[in-house]
């Protein structure tokens, strides 16, 4: 029933990779040779340093998760296809709020493209804590996950107060950016436990 | 005779990360900042969503596959190239049927190359059969695929019915893909045989 | 002074794949939806498929060439960066070439990467001939590279005849992909040798 | 507290070999067919030639740092994410400074690219070193590195120099890319001390 983990992660890795990379497509090359030829870029750019930062979360994350898991089975190759589509989605709606200055819908989409992520990276714990039982480290680790929760929470509020205020929606994305810029300590700590030997590929 | 089947799974996952994720690229980010700019891309997320579960379904297909390969050789690495040629040209139908609504000719052409598709999948299990021997897991495992033939028919079905009604061609490619989506459980029960350490990289 | 293959080969098997799968990305979706509307895409399609194969022939022999190395070193570094680069030209004269339906000086200029990914290819044959020993199974192999001299003659004939005729050139091209599609059957056989442990990864 | 090191080096790989490869998109194929529509893409294929040389010194640098470093740890993979990040950006900068023939404002902006490039390397050996120790082989190694303060010493002066004359600039970009072509004989030494087992992957 169990498959080997490492084409998973190879898979994974370059998707992502993908996504991180070509969401630098969008900042198309200006024109004009002038320093001013740059300006309309600036809230591309700030959405691409965004999405930089929360692909390269979620790359952070899968990488720590996937160090203690042992094994994969189909639902998790489903569950992670299913988490890797909405990441794809984000430089579509990346592009979308940096061309339109932050304005009301793309920041209101933006949302929910992480809100979405959010729910896709929560269904692939769970997958894998069915997979790996409830007394596994995955388990342990992901039980009450405050700081999963938390963002969720944030989102939503962000994507409400997008309707009225799309500036401060952002920087509620921002806030959330910056609470899991902070590594995942938890399994940091679990990997200096005794007897894992699930390291390296 | 035997080559290491590392590189093939690594550059296939590669070809196939490119493709599922390049697919986005065609839903070009629209001009407008409304909510009403998205609807004219409906069409093309629809056919993105279905092209990334038909390219998920290859890739997982694949994956569960090459855990029963033991090693692979040159006629092997040309079948693997001629499945991923037919692949690489998903992103052109998919972008062709999503802008043109659904119409005849792009529905067509979007079953030809599923169903080039599935027929470069059987060449390279039948390459893959020879190369190991008629009494291995991999023959074991494809003989009499009715899921495979299934799909080949239905395939065939639907670009016929495409030049009558290319909704019902489309359809006919959703049924398919969730025929698929439940993944191979026949090679998950056969890697709990005891005796295979064929797993992980 | 000896470095691991791994990376090589991974970052080789990445750069690759990327050059085969974004060549799609010139067949761009036409605007009509009839069948008439993918016409003028037949010679793009034809440059693609052409290119896919000469592609596909450098990773098959990249592939087969590094089973039998043992280590790289930093001159292989550079020397496998130099023929990446060469290839990397390939998606551009290919678009070219197609999109001026096989017109005189995208064939010679498609021909002139041809040529200069062939010399790249010998020069990183050498690179690592000269890093294994002359008594080395690469060495060996390469000793006497009758393939490799020809192709690098009918590349030379086929840019020289592409100013008076570049359909012609065009043909040559298809030729020597013809005497490369029959995978090195050399080095197939060195793998058999016993002592052989270097496969896989 | 420390992680396996495969998969930072499978991300790097996968984002410098799309960073390496999408740079060539900017080579937008000319709509004639004469050798003369060729004219305008020169600076393009200059700028084009001298960002492939960097990204592959810094692959080429990564590859042999992580051929020394034995862990990593959740710091290191942030400061390997914005190497990366400012790696993702010379593509950006390759296209304004080629389509603009070597003007001011791209020809500086290139050089704060490079600039901020060669700090986040700096920031990434010391956040590695610090994870190993002040006597590990990786801090001996990148003790007194007269080649990469020297390079930044350069970059300052090219961008300084380019508001009066950009294509001295661009040269003095060309003179650090010589001084790095050269691989880190440095570290391919260390490589040959005893006890070293780390190789490979």
């Amino acid at each position: 029933m169990a498959l080997g983990k490492g084409r998973l992660e190879a898979f994974s890795d370059g998707v992502i990779a993908i996504i991180i990379t070509i969401m630098v497509l969008e900042m198309k090359v200006p024109h004009g040779d002038t320093i001013e030829s740059l300006r309309p870029l600036i809230p591309v750019f700030m959405s691409y340093v965004l999405s930089f930062v929360y692909v390269g979360i979620y790359w952070n994350n899968h990488h720590h998760t996937m160090q203690i898991v042992r094994s994969v089975n189909g639902a998790t190759l489903w569950a992670n296809l299913h988490l890797l589509f909405w990441l794809s989605l984000v430089p579509f709606v990346t592009g979308w709020m940096g061309e339109n200055h932050f304005a009301k819908w793309p920041v209101i989409c933006y949302g929910v493209v992480l809100l979405m992520s959010g729910f896709a990276y929560n269904i692939w714990v769970k997958v894998l804590v069915r997979h790996h039982g409830d007394h596994s480290s995955i388990a342990q680790i992901y039980d009450g996950d405050w700081k999963g929760k938390l963002s969720m929470a944030i989102y939503a509020v962000a994507v409400t107060v997008s309707f009225f205020n799309s500036i401060l929606g952002f920087v509620l994305y921002v806030v959330v950016a910056a609470i899991w810029f902070i590594p995942d300590r938890r399994i940091e700590r679990k990997l200096t436990y005794p007897g894992n030997e699930n390291e390296g590929r």
